[in-house]
């Protein structure tokens, strides 16, 4: 886990480590403007490359994958709270509430990520999807098997504003830039 | 956990047993229409109290709750990959990535759950105030030592819509009033 001062670094490592977020969309379904949140799997890349974006296999078949034909607008939600993952890497004292800490998910110090922007399919042929392809096979080794009469596709969330809470005093908003230019050193990252 | 086929028990004892989720508001700091996912620590009474509603204790410096003027409209996304809880339970193997079983958050198996509806202030005097502070202080012991000075409200979810997917099929909308007629049986919830 990079620092908690280095805040571009920290998002890039929360969205290569976490397995799953929430997607969040404006609702299709239901009346009015109202949001919906779904629970999705993702990755930025495999164990041994980061992206920093990220990338949903899914389905139109999905209320969320409904929602964006409306609207693509979306964020994902990511908490430090849902460590472990399968690239490694553990939930901090701060995140869990049992024991003598006394952490919450609710802490500020329990890192909490927002990536909003919109959610674009990307192109079968490609080698980008190739890339996210091999990427969910190896870190979600059970979507190899999900029916292939639902059409999955893979898309990516094209990032357009992020809001990191990681330590009191209130929400940071990172730039872009920064966040795909922070470095992320595999194995020299601290716990 | 409720059998898979007792859909609203099965709600029901989510949002009882899971410690935190994803509170979903419309965005009133981004320009145009779209959707904010904020991490949120929440109850809906003591371990050995389930009301059904889920509350949350937060403030009006926090972004979503700065949306909430605007549109109250807010949606509660949870996944059973988030336990186990302080209530005790832990993720069923359908959850889990790693291991022979193959789970993952996305498997349709490893239960998800979004509450839609508008979020509400709980008046400071009423004995819903007084019960529902005094589940944070049981469930999240943090709270008790966090800053006075940014007066801390409790705000309830008023349900108006019920989504779940906790098995193959795609979503089902639950009634409130089933949902709210369920029957939660401490002690013999088999895991």
């Amino acid at each position: 886990r990079p620092s908690l001062w280095e805040k571009e670094a920290l998002a890039r490592w929360m969205v290569h480590s976490l397995d799953w977020g929430v997607l969040t969309t404006i609702s299709s379904r239901l009346p009015g403007v109202k949001p919906f949140g779904n629970v999705y799997s993702f990755v930025d890349g495999q164990c041994s490359n980061s992206t920093g974006t990220p990338y949903f296999y899914g389905t139109y078949l999905d209320q969320s994958f409904q929602d964006i034909r409306e609207n693509p607008s979306v964020s994902l939600t990511l908490s430090e709270a849902s460590l472990p993952s399968v690239c490694g890497g553990k939930a901090s004292k701060s995140c869990s509430i049992t024991g003598s800490n006394l952490g919450d998910p609710e802490n500020p110090v329990c890192a909490r990520l927002t990536l909003t922007g919109t959610l674009e399919q990307v192109p079968f042929e490609s080698e980008e999807y190739a890339m996210a392809q091999q990427a969910f096979f190896e870190r979600h080794p059970q979507m190899d098997y999900w029916p292939q009469d639902h059409h999955w596709i893979i898309a990516k969330l094209e990032i357009a504003d992020i809001w990191l809470i990681n330590y009191f005093g209130g929400a940071k908003i990172l730039p872009v830039d920064a966040y795909y230019g922070a470095k992320l050193e595999f194995g020299s990252v601290q716990d």
